[in-house]
């Protein structure tokens, strides 16, 4: 079986980006990555554009055709992947299998959302089209309120304080103020981020991820050729995904996140490693709560014990096992369509040790977690300096 | 390589439905196709939604995740495919790599759009979304517009009339009049059809598809099991995609299709087949031109000829290259994201001699276009009974 490798990482900076509409971020992301491939004279056979919300918040379909000609990369096959949050991850994942399956030996995967040209409450409503519309929306549910809930859940089964929720922030601030394409690149306190305003009971500002504009590409090639084109190939080893009831209250125990359990699960299946060899973890900390659940339900730390690895700094940037060193979400910002992207192009720079300051120690393997709706779709990635067993020939 | 067959077929009917919303659709259309495989109680792996506008036109998004809980296939994998008017050959796409690439034995492809319950303007405002913002958009330019001025071009270089070119609306009302699924059931005469109101000078309204709703869904699995689900197995021997440049008139001569070509080469070039061994064909009737500039386009005649194919009969029902049998988007109907499916159900149908009043005469082979924006990013399938030539078993 053919396997896939990453030769070309680009990011645009993620924040309010009022100078740049969609199309522009998602043409500056995928230069970036073909030129940092040496790639931009290479035919490039299909790209995929992970984007949630163009038709609503940009008022343009097809984005993935239009980004084809922008870039000069007529006639590649282009296609837009839409899985809400994780549009970004179902992009890489349908990169990958273009060329697992034969169809394609380079494939550019771009993820990118433009969002805060609109209010705030169009932004609501918009994230409020991944909730069922009778029995969640009509009822006024929103992802907050239900990322509120899960939370009260957690700490009434754990005995967990404000403050020990809250670290997750301390931690992913501190290390976004090391990422220069990071929305926020500024520490905060726990006494800061605790006497933040309350946005949905108990969650405050500091546990909520920001809305932002961004984009992230990643250049895929049959890992075949991958020496052509750099030396650094980042090899993706196994991928992923799991779907689980759309409603939150519908599912058998509501603190269960079973279809991140499954993503991983397959994910790290596919790739032949342990969970125990992951190095260097991004997950997807839209709120707080989600970096408590993931990393358990993941199975990275046994349930109701991520509160030790925070206090304790195992997941700190030089702990042994760094969870979002980019900042995460709530740091580096969440443009929809770009996170599960983004995540991707965090653990290539880790594994390829061009993190800058922000680099943790020699990391081997690497993993990823997008997260879609309310845990109903979830897209995992496992990552490796070295090509998988098979060799990277191709088997 | 891995093969890949269609085992399971459905359908909704096309039309006005204004009972049903997209969801109810999407699970109508599934649930046929899974039975029609008997395949009610396999886990699928992957499901795949071909869906153009659920966002503007519905308000929601990640429908692919909301199909699979209602469904009950909860965690199959799930993602919605985008791209424009042929979002349906994409999702088709998807679901035959997934199983190319390793990544699934068994997959849901689904396409269907809710168009009807909105206003007309409505429609032609979301259809505006495909096209360049600045270009085309801020200029007036719509579909109908487009195809208006292809068909100036073409009717000028080829002498062609109103008649010849409303030949292809006789033709294909005349097959929808024999589908039970189509939304017209109904012939038209060529001199009501030439007297029909001018939607877009020399464009009558017979000239151009209507906005329908409807669903269309495929079982694929892994060839090499297709004899567990069903007798008579249809396998999809080739994939093709490719795209244009975005803004109609920045192409070098735009009376040419060049990405149609493309991609029926690259479908045609998987599939092993020459394009004279194909038996029936659905193009994408979204205006009649579009069927003369497709079948010349793909190689089916030659430039300029297939008014002669329409007047001698060689493209009828009963023809030696029947074309659009169902009756095409003109009669069938066109709600977006499910067209390309439903050509695939077409062409299905047809080779396993279950089209009904409307079979064509023993095809071997079939193959379908389906057309996304103005012609620049189109997608192509290769179907034959037999398998290829590496054999079922996978080779």
């Amino acid at each position: 079986m053919r396997q896939v490798a990453i030769v070309g990482v680009g990011m645009t900076r993620f924040g309010r980006l009022p100078e740049q509409n969609l199309m522009d971020l998602l043409v500056s992301a995928s230069v970036e990555a073909l030129e940092d491939a040496r790639a931009t004279d290479v035919p490039v056979d299909a790209v995929f554009v992970g984007n949630m919300a163009a038709g609503l918040l940009n008022q343009q379909t097809a984005v993935a055709s239009a980004l084809v000609d922008r870039l000069n990369l007529v006639p590649a096959a282009a296609d837009r992947v839409e899985n809400g949050p994780a549009s970004g991850g179902s992009a890489l994942a349908a990169g990958y299998r273009a060329i697992k399956a034969g169809s394609a030996e380079v494939v550019l995967v771009v993820g990118g959302e433009k969002m805060t040209h609109v209010p705030g409450a169009e932004v609501t409503r918009t994230v409020a089209t991944l909730t069922h519309p009778v029995a969640e929306r009509d009822y006024g549910v929103t992802l907050p309120a239900l990322a509120a809930m899960l939370t009260r859940l957690y700490s009434q089964k754990y005995d967990l304080s404000d403050w020990d929720r809250l670290r997750v922030a301390v931690k992913n601030h501190a290390n976004g103020a090391l990422n220069p394409r990071a929305h926020f690149q500024k520490e905060v306190t726990l006494e800061k981020a605790a006497s933040s305003p309350l946005v949905a009971d108990p969650l405050r500002l500091y546990d909520c991820c920001p809305v932002s504009d961004g984009a992230a590409a990643l250049l895929l090639v049959n890992a075949a050729q991958a020496e052509s084109f750099t030396d650094v190939p980042v090899h993706v080893r196994g991928s992923g995904q799991a779907t689980d009831f759309q409603v939150w209250h519908e599912r058998p125990d509501p603190l269960q996140l079973p279809a991140v359990t499954t993503a991983t699960k397959r994910a790290l299946a596919e790739a032949r490693l342990a969970i125990s060899a992951i190095d260097v973890v991004e997950l997807h900390d839209a709120f707080t709560i989600l970096e408590y659940a993931e990393a358990e339900a993941c199975g990275f730390v046994p349930a109701g014990s991520y509160r030790e690895a925070l206090t304790r700094g195992r997941v700190a940037r030089d702990g042994e096992l760094p969870v979002n060193p980019s900042g995460g979400l709530k740091a580096r910002g969440h443009p929809w369509g770009a996170t599960g992207v983004a995540q991707a192009c965090e653990v290539a720079w880790q594994l390829q040790e061009r993190a800058g300051r922000r680099q943790v120690h020699g990391p081997r393997t690497g993993f990823t977690c997008n997260f879609g709706g309310f845990g109903n779709n979830i897209v995992c990635h496992a990552f490796s300096r070295e090509p998988g067993r098979e060799g990277k020939n191709g088997g």
